[in-house]
Formats: C-alpha cells, structure tokens, sequence
C-alpha cells in the first residue's frame, strides 16, 4: 500500500508518499504560485511516485463536509488566485484515487492521534501557535465541527491585566488569542521574531498566559484527555509555566487530570504531524 | 413502549413517563433532599408508573461517562450529602430497566435534537442561560465530551468596555460568563431578579453582548448547524441584539450562516427540553 500526503500551504505545497508502515519513500517541496501551476506539479509527482489514496491537508477557509457539492474547494481566502479553487478534483481526475481532504490543523491532529501523542487516547485537540492560531478536534476517530472546520484560535480572550496590545488580527485586533499569541504578535509586540528572542523574555510570559486561556478553554468546551501544542511559538520551556497558568485559572473549579499527561508538545519531529495525518486519513479511506 | 424521564436538579427531581409518541402520561415533583429519601421516592413512582427504560439528566459534576466504573455518579458536589453517590444503580437494581445517564444540560441538547428546534440538522449545541450557564453539544447523535461533560459556561470572556462587576462565580469572579451573564449575576448587578425587570433594561444589553460571545465562542469552537437557547435570561426580546452583536464580533471573519436560523429559543414549551431529551435517551436505549 502507497500512501500519498499533500500539505497544502499559503507559501509551499509539501506532497509525500509512505509505504503502509508510514516510512516516507519521497518527498517535494512545491512553492504555491497559481492554482493550475502548483497543482499540475503535484500530479507530476504522484505519476512518478503512484499512491493508492491520498490525503490533504489544506489552508483555509475549505469546504472539508464530504457531502457538499464544494467538497475539497479552498473557499473565501485572501490569497490571490486561490478563492474557490477545487483542489480535490483535478487531483482526483488525474490521479484516479481516493482523496481525503482536511483542513491542515485537523490533519495535524489526526497525525497525533493515530500516530503521535494521541496514540492511546479516544480524544485530542492539537492547536498549532505559529503565523495563526489554529486547532482541530478529534473525538472517537471523528473531526469535531458540524458545519464546517472549527476557527479556534479566533475565539476572544480576557485579555491579561495591564496588556494594552493593539493586537494583530485583522478581523479581531487585540480581541481573540490569532491577535495576542500569534508569531506576528511576537513580533509586534518586541519588534523581533520568536525565534531570535530568549526564551526568558517578558513576551513569553504573556503568551504562556493566552496559550493556558487557550488550553482551559478547550478542556472546558471539549474534555479532550490530550491537549497537543504545536507550531513555531511554545517550547519545552513554556510548558510549566503554561501549565502552572491553566491551574491558577481553573482556581480548583473543574476537575482536571495531571496537566503532565493532558498538555503535551507535538510528538512527531520535524513539523511532521499534518503529513502524517495525511497518510493516516489516505489510509482510512482505503481500510474503511 | 413506556419511556421515563428523571431530571434530577439541586432543589427538585422531575419524573415523568411517556408513551412512544412522547405524550407525558404521569408526572411528578419531588424535592431534593436526601440522596436516599429523593431515589425512594423516584422508584416509587416509577413502581406505580413502570417503565422499559429511563433516561436521567442530572445536576454535576457528574460521572456521564459508560466505560466508566463510576458511570452514574454525582461527583465532587458542594451540594450537602450529594457528593460521590450512585444515582443510576439503586434506580437500576430496584427497577430492573436500562438507564441512560447525563447531564441535564446534554438531556436538553439531546431534545432539541431529536425533537425540537434540531430535528432537521446534525449538529447542535443548546446553552441554559439560567441560575447557571451551561452548554451541551451533538454531533451526529453523540454528545461532544471526551473524558466527561463540558463546563462551556466557565470559559473566559472579554469584558465589555467598561463594565466593572466584580462578578458571581465563586470560583472565576468576573472572568467566564457564569460569573457575569447568569441569573444571579442579573440580580448582583441590579439588586432586582431577571423576572423582575423591564426587557427594556440597560442589564439586559450587557447580557445580550455576554451571550452574543458564548455564541461565537461555540460557532468558532464547533460550527453547529443550530445554537439553541434556553434557560429562564434570554427571551424572544434580546435574540436581535444577541445575533447583531455576534455578526459586531466576527467582523466578517467566519462565514456565518443566516443568525435567524442558526440562533434560536428553545422550541420545546415548558421548561420541557431536558424532559424530552430524556425519553429519546430512553428509547435509544431500547432501539439501538
């Protein structure tokens, strides 16, 4: 069995296919230009590299409801070229195989919890803090959303006492946890990228302080038993912090498991949970 | 079939039974007062009024979840002599029926999904908005919840500009919308109970912007395809508020459906949702 994955990103395309062991036997990185360029050099490399189904995860908004004519369409992004693009036809139609089609934060989920931190658990949220703020649900093997993907990271925050941030949401400014925590709000916040400041600057107090509103919130709104933090922003080193946060602003209401166990950092190296989703979803479709 | 109901609240328990058509045949009031004088008097109604199977929505914290050892359970209480006692075994062993066992907010969910303002769609979160706010969730018939029943009501909320109240949550103060937008937080902040007032009060305007976020909040956390509310806060009187607001909020970012079919009052007369819910839990049980 040949597995193929197509993380579908705003700058690049990474297309991969794995042997049914999840071994990666090649891998492209496709820059995304216009929809009919960079789809065209994905099917080149699904005709080199034949799959027998292929899973996507996508940027978004997409139409990810199976049953809608729309199904596997980018919808109403501001990147140029990609509003109402099928994504999953063209692909299909060259291709001739079954396709699943995601969201990238759910594909990233569905790769902890069949193959990373969720291994053992019937229940997951993975949130990616990075460019965006992005979750995915699972619950029982299934995406959580009825209408649609769900927009987690665009949920309002109280915002910490005496952070008078304008925010960096274009919709929402400093209201929801994309305009605080975010890597942009990083990098308004300190005129320095994340990833060139210590990690025992001021800036990652704060965002310890909306990445544990984030996390509470979801253990209130979902009850996961695993709470996944991936993308670029938090380290090992918020974790307790972020952890201690949760606590402190439960203030002994709820009862929550051993934050150890709940809260872990994504467990598949190499930013490599969304591919392995991928591969894991292609599969379902083949074994149903 | 004959079907029974138990909701069982903090100050009185409801029973009820109901033939196949969810037509109430029998109906009582029972205080709550002691754990073993309240179920005697549950089980001797349903002795005099037999039932094939019962459904039990219940105050929490409890142990909802069927996998559980403790499955059946109130848990950790502040309610005198409730805490840690077995609701759904002593009505097991003495009525010899099946038991579904939730809480009562999930009951209430659970009947305006299968019929009430629901029967149409596959996904839906119903919200008390009452002495407490509490929130249940379905999607496709199973209740979202991974490790137990969800606290949405305590969640974090973004004060409104210039609103000052020191909140009623006993353990959150003024930071989740319990604390600010339930019934006793109505009566805090006006010294006069909700009922009390006119719809046209200033208090009602903060409401309506609290609840306009536990909507946005469970739209962006879950995308259902109905947000029904119920509870004794809300009336027909602020919903044009609240879906303004919603729409304020999102600032064009989600695609929101039309928020007059998304966004509605509980359908089901009465108080009678979570009643309702627990017939359908009933008959599942006896119908797969």
């Amino acid at each position: 069995m040949r597995l193929g994955s197509i993380e579908a990103g705003g700058t690049k395309f990474i297309v991969a296919v794995a042997d049914e062991n999840y071994r990666i036997l090649a891998r492209r990185r496709i820059p995304t230009t216009t929809p009919a360029e960079t789809l065209a050099a994905c099917i080149s490399f699904f005709q080199e590299n034949p799959v027998n189904a292929l899973g996507i995860g996508s940027f978004g908004p997409a139409e990810i409801k199976r049953d809608s004519p729309h199904f596997g369409t980018i919808l109403n992004t501001p990147k140029p070229n990609w509003a109402q693009v099928d994504v999953v036809g063209p692909l299909k139609q060259a291709l001739q195989v079954p396709a699943a089609f995601t969201t990238d934060v759910n594909a990233s989920a569905y790769g902890e919890y069949m193959l990373g931190a969720g291994k053992k658990v019937n229940s997951l949220i993975y949130f990616t803090v990075g460019t965006g703020i992005g979750g995915g649900a699972i619950q029982d093997g299934h995406f959580i959303g009825g209408r649609s993907h769900t927009e987690m990271g665009h949920a309002f925050v109280k915002p910490y006492s005496g952070d008078d941030f304008k925010g960096v949401c274009p919709y929402h400014g400093n209201q929801c946890f994309e305009g605080m925590a975010s890597g942009p709000a990083i990098e308004a916040r300190t005129g320095q990228r994340g990833e060139d400041l210590e990690r025992s600057a001021d800036v990652f107090k704060l965002i310890s302080y909306y990445t544990a509103q984030l996390v509470l919130a979801a253990y209130l709104n979902f009850t996961p038993e695993k709470i996944v933090l991936g993308g670029s922003v938090i380290s090992q080193t918020e974790l307790p912090q972020i952890r201690k946060v949760v606590r402190e602003l439960n203030n002994g209401y709820v009862d929550l498991p051993d934050l150890d166990q709940l809260l872990v950092l994504t467990s598949i190296p190499d930013n490599g949970a969304a591919t392995m989703g991928n591969f894991a979803l292609a599969r379902r479709l083949l074994e149903g």
